[in-house]
């Protein structure tokens, strides 16, 4: 079940030039099964990334993080490789040896440095990942690499989504127009032992090296970074940005006018990815934002956020359309905010003004509070009344089916 | 559903000397249904208190941390007055002043001042406490007071509870016999809109003026701080401990012998008391106890044995009966230790070694996890390596009861 998610159309994902994307069935896990993508970048790509902060991260995790931070004395990322059906977590040394040795047979594939490969795996943890099916299937993936592959893409990365996630734009700056495209996956962390969320966006603007690092931590932090299905955090967790400097728009600084115009347009399309992977959260029936306003820094704006889309107990009464105020307040009040003065807090169900002063609104009538409830998709807003910071989150109700999912999969 | 609670026997609550309890039907959101209680101590008691931290902490709440602070200055705390049906939780200063209200009518009727009662409510929050109803009760309540009343008293603080919860112990020091009982409630934060957890522990035990404070802060950390249903804290949480000092044993000063082996009974006691909690927690099939070792810091420990007992994934992995071992790894990699090795990571499910050294235990057959799985009452020891500091946390699974139980109760 999803909450608003139509499928991707392939018409609508606009290729980025300089950036190419090939598929293969290697049978990781599944036989007749896309499992196996390969990108690469034209030369003189800007790629940049933001990873899991779990402690057990996977061994691709590791890879990526020394081969972007070796950019520049073994040459510039020129390739990303994508494998499902094993998270190659928790394998150890093998882990590595793996990893590595992917990248090496990539690497001859496309006459590279192995350090210019950025390698992720997403599916089982605890197994050794099958390294001869990779590597056997690796040509198969780079004999068809096209523009235009990006629907397929989106599908060689689904684990436990219901569907493949894709969007596209093309924004227009001062300096030309410039198309940014993006896939992700994810369904919430699951399955024996996880899923992992993936995101990949490609643009064809250029950015002076060092750039784009901040601008994706930024991407990251309000899109993929203000999303969650149950708090759990994969170890395999990936969002990368790689623009191929192939259109006329060439970012020298951040005081470019161009780049306010494509940040915003970023920020925008890695939020309606990341929606996606909310609209496809396991078991969701509602769609919930959780708006927070008023609050002194943004970090205790996500704090409520956070505490309010991660409540069970919130979570199961969106899923019973129940306006149950309480358990948001009572949420709001253990968020971590010290010194919070509650009869300052306000909140709003949709158009709803449900609590005022940190009590009920002498005005409100549990029908209305009903009526918003009622809708797949919802937005609470709270007011903490003590500053002007925001901070939005996205989350999805907790219902039977999350259960289901989480408690029959390996039965 | 329970696990492993059978209910209390009246002829097991020992009584407390100097310490009575009385009931009444005050019809304050049901007829005929105990939801009253009347606690009182013997002139010289020794009162000390542990409340939530929730911001929208309720006006009870706030009166007991006014009071306490008040002892001396008002004269002892002399008597507690506990009302179920309803919260006076986001209530307002008219919450406020009913709490005041009735520590009032009840100081008249004991003859004793307002300052020198506790009051506690527990219940539906945003309503009116119904004032009238419990001031005509009160006398009733106080009209039986005994000291024989714990199974009652039980009774009469349940909300969601499936059952009463108590517990009674005698404990033999250098100085002379000692008589401790409790009663709790809770059964997860729920309900329009939440339950509380309530604790109540009297002895006959006396203790010097300042010693109670510090002895019932560490109990609650070994204790009801160590449980979670759902991670929601509520509005109206409250642990108690009321010495009467009826009895020979006269504590002057933490080093005194018999100090330690009060502790020791008190800690035990309210673990007991506390797992009644998690034995009852909506929806439980299953009991699982979370000891994480090698530590750093205690803090630390607590950490990770939080994120492991409040991971959706994991619970719904026990509901299943599936040794996830995945779902564990990940919930301690990403429990906040920014600096932890995982390599040094060792993890059992019961005697079973699963996880060695941060990956999968080479001699770890899945039979045997699955045998461990199928036990009504789970143990997961994680050795952290790092340190010699412990924590242990109880939780139990989450099952489709758990959403059925918070989704569906308005409706």
């Amino acid at each position: 079940m999803t909450v608003n998610l139509p499928l991707p159309q392939k018409a609508e994902l606009k290729p980025v030039k300089g950036f190419q994307m090939g598929i293969a069935e290697a049978g990781i896990k599944k036989a007749n099964r896309k499992d196996l993508l390969v990108m690469t970048l034209a030369p003189g790509s800007q790629v940049a990334g933001v990873f899991t902060l779990n402690r057990f991260c996977a061994a691709p995790v590791q890879v990526c993080r020394e081969h972007l931070a070796q950019e520049g004395r073994n040459g510039e990322i020129r390739a990303l490789v994508v494998n499902t059906g094993n998270a190659n977590a928790g394998t150890g040394e093998s882990g590595m040896k793996h990893a590595l040795e992917t990248c090496a047979a990539l690497a001859k594939d496309l006459k590279i440095n192995p350090e210019q490969i950025l390698p992720f795996s997403t599916g089982v943890i605890l197994e050794p990942l099958p390294i001869e099916k990779i590597i056997t299937a690796l040509p198969k993936a780079v004999a068809n690499l096209g523009e235009d592959n990006w629907f397929d893409a989106a599908e060689a990365i689904m684990t436990t989504d219901t569907q493949p996630k894709a969007t596209s734009v093309t924004v227009e700056t001062p300096a030309g127009v410039v198309t940014i495209t993006g896939i992700c996956k994810g369904a919430g962390m699951i399955h024996p032992n996880m899923a992992t969320m993936l995101g990949f966006i490609a643009t064809d603007a250029g950015f002076a090296p060092g750039l784009l690092g901040n601008l994706t931590r930024e991407v990251a932090d309000l899109s993929f970074n203000a999303i969650t299905i149950d708090g759990d955090t994969s170890t395999n967790d990936s969002f990368i940005i790689m623009a191929t400097g192939q259109s006329a728009v060439q970012i020298q600084s951040s005081n470019d006018p161009s780049y306010a115009i494509l940040k915003d347009a970023l920020i925008s399309l890695a939020r309606k990815l990341a929606q996606m992977i909310v609209r496809d959260g396991e078991g969701a029936t509602k769609f919930m934002t959780i708006e927070v306003v008023g609050g002194k820094t943004p970090e205790e704006c996500r704090l409520v956020a956070k505490a309010v889309a991660h409540s069970p107990l919130v979570k199961t009464a969106f899923f019973a359309s129940d306006p149950n105020l309480g358990r948001i307040l009572a949420a709001i009040g253990y968020a971590g905010i010290s010194d919070l003065d509650v009869n300052r807090v306000q909140m709003w169900l949709g158009d709803v003004w449900v609590a005022k002063d940190g009590g009920r609104n002498p005005d409100y009538q549990e029908a209305d509070g009903q009526r918003v409830m009622q809708a797949p998709e919802i937005t609470v807003k709270i007011d903490l009344g003590r500053g002007t910071a925001t901070q939005t989150m996205w989350t999805c109700d907790l219902s039977h089916d999350y259960v289901s999912i989480n408690a029959d999969y390996r039965s």
